[in-house]
């Protein structure tokens, strides 16, 4: 049998990216299957970690920034935290492509430095570590995406002088927001996929139950913050890359409409493909760390360095009255209101799908929600037909 | 010969249009030919005019609606004014598709009845005559836009309930904003084309040189408001058909970004070419006519309404504080400032288009606008090649 070429390449960027987690963090003694171990949330995870640590990185990010941005805790600890608890979870789940602990330390010292010389943070993000999906480049470290081939390139261009120094629009914003950038997580190859496999990192599992797959694009994502290895960070979504690593690891995630947050200057799989446009969005544990770190962004106004970025700020009166509207309307806060189209008026969706809708359908009424249907009549298209 | 079958079918849909022109506007004796008489504007359709209707079509669309808006001028009158300049220059250069005065007529009626009642005008555009381009369905009157194939349709339909009925979601706004609507201007079949060619209405001159194109595909627009047929239009824009007959007939335009006028329920021509979206701008003869158009089509929220609208209304102050950056910065404030990228670091531009760069760059410089060079380096582009 012979072993292709691309193999012992793949090989030692996958031990590259496990050498890269200080020996202190490595975890020495056998790490039982996913059979003998399914669950390594928790308690599980828990057994590595001091009780100072696991205070820091089981607050969400909100919690976390109002006390870094107070300066009540220092970025130096904070960071620290959590890159023993990212290193963890790599080694249980296997969701990491980078791993850069050392610069991430250096910068959490300089925002210390920063915060004693000036009295106040440098931005709304002042020393909360955030993740970052493997499209976003960042100095120091490379891209692969899951790619062999993009091994030692730039985006797959060899000799490129962008490789290892430029940084993708997002991360100078995250920077000058007083972010810490510490790793790159695991996205399957071609990003196209609802679970997170590649020739590199092989297969990123569920932390909850590591039988089954964490959702994709954004898999590494989904896992690291399910793990509470990150309290926050940032995928890619075009067809439910950012939503299904939320739904399958139990976290919040926003898929923005496309121009909000800025694209600009990170890899993907099919550029030149500007029909449906891939967007970046925040996943995190809660729903108001994900708004934080969104205002935070349009708080950079990106709209003047990515022209495909509307010139569109955080609108606060908008989020105030339709919280008002809806604490108006809503007799019980608890019951949600739904809107079902079970077709488009052109191609009816096949039975199990209709099936499903019905199912959900019949559920949310069962419980108490508002349900309304939005009727399409197929008249109209069989006519066009005829 | 054999004559084709759709000629007869095109020859009656013109004659149509034609017989449209109530008896009183038509031109009974025989029209020069181009070569005869060229320029068709100015005291050349004037003397077809009344000194009354002349006042009234030759102020720009933002000082009639100073007049139909305060009660100083009737919709009624300012609409048969128009109605009438638009039946000549129909005649003189082949503009219109479609011509509804009796409808716009009672619509002016309506608006009279309005202020009347309310002593106040229905919105910003009450009593203005605006023309359309010929993708914009209204009810009362079909779209060809200029096939053939499509007399009788709706959108090349046949038997479709829509015809004759249905309106897009700009008519609808228009109609809510105070404007009156009285005819449908020409396009080239296609509409890609910068020239206003189809073989229903044949060609659109340009009324300053009828031996010349008015541009296209917005040229029936271009055309008629030149002739000051319509003090103010809307046409479409995806690679220059707003702007082409805007500047070949003296007027403005803008190519706004996509995103902002509704093109909800208009015609095209490449429906699911989603990549370069076409957008709707307006044209009129003046600057502030432009802004006055826009801002009332922003007023209604068309995001309310149509799902590819951006949710950003008119925002004054971004337009004050960049006419205060303008008067700052300028010293002397009829001097400009340019930038001009002589081509994108990858394609180089043929040798006559870097000539004409070359003559604009020089030709501003010597008028003692500010011009700044936007270099690109073609080093990159070369390396990924290698």
């Amino acid at each position: 049998m012979t072993i292709p070429a691309w193999k012992p390449i793949a090989d030692a960027k996958r031990q590259a990216t496990l050498d890269a987690i200080p020996q202190k963090w490595r975890i020495t003694e056998p790490i039982p299957s996913p059979a003998e171990q399914r669950d390594v949330t928790g308690p599980y995870i828990q057994q590595y970690l001091s009780a100072r640590e696991i205070e820091i990185t089981e607050l969400d990010a909100y919690a976390i920034a109002e006390k870094t941005t107070t300066g009540e805790w220092t970025a130096v600890e904070v960071t620290e935290a959590f890159c023993h608890r990212a290193a963890l979870a790599h080694q249980f789940v296997s969701c990491l492509h980078e791993i850069f602990f050392d610069a991430a330390i250096e910068d959490a010292k300089k925002l210390d430095a920063y915060f004693a010389e000036h009295k106040k943070p440098l931005g709304p993000l002042h020393g909360l570590p955030v993740s970052l999906k493997d499209q976003f480049h960042v100095k120091g470290v490379e891209t692969t995406m899951g790619y062999v081939g993009w091994i030692g390139t730039f985006q797959g261009i060899k000799g490129d002088a962008r490789r290892g120094v430029f940084e993708s629009e997002l991360v100078r914003e995250l920077r000058a927001l007083g972010a810490v950038l510490y790793c790159k997580t695991s996205v399957p190859a071609t990003l196209m996929c609802g679970e997170t496999v590649n020739n590199i990192i092989t297969y990123t599992t569920n932390p909850k139950n590591r039988l089954l797959a964490c959702g994709g694009s954004s898999g590494g994502e989904g896992a690291l913050i399910a793990l509470k290895g990150s309290p926050g960070g940032f995928g890619t979504d075009i067809g439910g890359s950012v939503r299904i690593p939320a739904v399958f690891n139990g976290l919040f995630g926003i898929r923005p409409s496309s121009g909000r947050i800025p694209y600009e200057g990170a890899a993907n799989s099919m550029d030149g493909q500007n029909t449906i446009l891939s967007v970046i969005g925040p996943l995190a544990g809660t729903a108001r760390s994900l708004q934080l770190l969104f205002k935070a962004v349009l708080s950079q106004q990106p709209w003047l360095y990515d022209p495909l970025v509307l010139e569109v700020p955080w609108r606060s009166d908008v989020e105030q009255e339709t919280r008002a509207l809806v604490e108006q309307s809503a007799n019980d806060p608890s019951k949600l209101a739904f809107a079902i189209m079970k077709h488009d008026g052109i191609v009816l969706p096949h039975p199990p799908i209709a099936r499903a809708l019905n199912i959900v359908e019949q559920t949310l009424k069962r419980l108490g929600h508002k349900v309304r249907l939005i009727e399409r009549s197929l008249a109209v298209a069989d006519e066009s037909r005829s």
